[in-house]
């Protein structure tokens, strides 16, 4: 394994280092907004996507051909462990699940992955990355929070308020701390092989926290997602945790022991940045669709942001996943902006 | 019109006087989780429910028969009044809008429903209701937000995030102001109407703030609903505030002009109460999924939300609507607990 330069950009930054630019990258930036992720897309699946190497690391690259981003994200799903954990996936668009799990026997019949057995082309994507990306350039590898994956094992399918999981999370506490508690067991071990195939930083994304009251989300959800942030951590990665939904848990995310913590654009920075301890370095969150004004107005978004973030321990991106409709000039305008911060 | 008495419990405690119990009522308690009103519902489309003011009367006191409420809410739903805006409804079982409303041109093309006229059968329903109710329960009529009926107005069916509605907010923001501003003019005669015709309170509900940041809130969608709450406690209501995502906005809720302060369950009861002015009185806010727990958890967290709401001010609710698969039985737990409280 290649390593990237602990003293780039986006490495430096998570660390608390000094470094010489503000470090960015953009949530979903290989995706739909790119016409050369789309002709890729158009010849295969989803799934066929995250299963093969070469079109996963393909479209992983794209948007870092275009952009002068300082990380590159791993393609793939935060599902695609479902499937050797004995659950049937599909999408729909959307995805579905061929099981659900509601009882402990369920949530007992759940295996934990081999990662390099079973996730294989996941791993051989990160060290066909890692071979080619250059020593500036970090890469991110992902698992879903266990609150997020519990909502798609408890439903399985999408959800607006994930109503069937909270009410699984009073009427059966039992069964669904287990479910949490069974979530880390399969994802500790991925984490450990994503930073062993070479991923920089693992990101635990919850994109479902915001669901939660913060009693519930401190009780239940945190403990679990910490697990995971540390197993990162030991592991020799920076850990970010990825939490929509933040206004209510920021206190609690400020608790994490996490390198960053990412939020969601519902808080304004100046309030994350307030309630984060100083040394905790904060990765966000412009509005998506703030990508959808006029020029002058994005550039003095983007701009507040950072004012707000203040200097040496931001990581720009935006809150939530850039939307396929963007126009991808937009990004360079972003990018800009960010380095006259 | 026969009026309830002022010094009833929700009364009194809405106007911040001494009352003789904490009273409650429950988001949706007109709903599919009551045997009676899923008997009416079978008969009739929904639809013809909201149009029908024999139906639309006799489902809003169902709840009441059974259960020692301080409140009854009008059966309706936010958006009746796009049809005498000139935007064709049907439900399926969401709601489907026949056109979608996107430029200028389609906001002026929005026409101020009369009423009296426009809307006669939930007016109706109004004076038959004030008409039926004992003078110790209160009756509280409804609106949606603007920025609530602009989501639906602007994709024409529901979404989880609403991310086209904030991308024309971004986008034509003069556009999405004068919508918003043409959804006041359109329903501010209606919650004057409301009032006439017998309601003692008018909720207006924004169902949807907790996708908007808080600097969007407070610069768009805040002064417009707050326009609204003075036109209802000038019109002599009871002006209450529900915003579903508040955990952002508390602090602009805070400054609305309402009488009441209504919050979903994310943010802890002693945290909104804490950020409120003293004098505000706060409704709510037990998560719905609580009344899967067992009955001791359940009653342990309807003291929790009182105790933090502390005494005098508080309205006991849910943070949300209660739920269809809910059994009828807990809601007369809640209650009893409520009034140990």
């Amino acid at each position: 394994m290649t390593a990237a330069d602990p003293n780039a950009p986006f490495l430096a930054t998570c660390r608390g280092r000094a470094s010489s630019r503000r470090p960015l990258w953009i949530m979903r930036q290989a995706g739909r907004y790119l016409p050369e992720y789309r002709a890729v897309r158009q010849q295969v699946s989803f799934l066929e996507m995250c299963h093969a190497a070469e079109h996963a690391a393909e479209v992983t690259l794209q948007p870092l051909r275009r952009f002068d981003l300082d990380a590159a994200i791993l393609f793939t799903d935060l599902l695609i462990p479902v499937e050797p954990m004995g659950v049937g996936l599909t999408y729909d668009p959307g995805p579905r699940l061929a099981t659900t799990v509601e009882s402990m026997d369920a949530v007992r019949a759940l295996k934990i992955p081999d990662p390099e057995h079973d996730l294989a082309p996941m791993l051989d994507t990160v060290r066909l990355l890692r071979a080619e990306l250059p020593a500036d350039k970090a890469l991110i590898g992902f698992v879903g929070a266990p609150f997020t994956m519990a909502c798609y094992l408890v439903e399985g399918q999408g959800s607006k308020n994930w109503d069937a999981t909270r009410r699984l999370m009073f009427a059966e506490p039992k069964v669904f701390d287990a479910l949490l508690d069974r979530v880390v067991d399969c994802l500790a071990p991925l984490v450990d092989a994503l930073r062993r195939a070479g991923c920089d930083a693992i990101q635990v994304f919850d994109s479902w926290a915001s669901v939660l009251s913060a009693d519930d989300y401190a009780r239940r959800a945190a403990p679990r997602t910490d697990a995971l942030l540390r197993t990162a951590r030991d592991a020799g990665a920076v850990a970010i945790n990825y939490c929509n939904g933040a206004a209510q848990h920021v206190d609690r995310l400020a608790a994490s022991p996490a390198h960053v913590t990412a939020v969601d654009w519902r808080l304004p920075m100046r309030e994350v940045r307030r309630r984060l301890p100083s040394e905790m370095v904060v990765q966000g969150n412009l509005d998506p669709t703030t990508l959808f004004a006029d020029e002058a107005t994005l550039r003095a978004e983007v701009r507040r942001v950072c004012d707000e973030a203040g200097e040496g321990r931001h990581i720009f991106n935006l809150g939530h996943g850039i939307l396929p409709q963007t126009d991808p000039a937009t990004v360079a305008a972003i990018i800009e902006e960010v380095h006259r911060c």
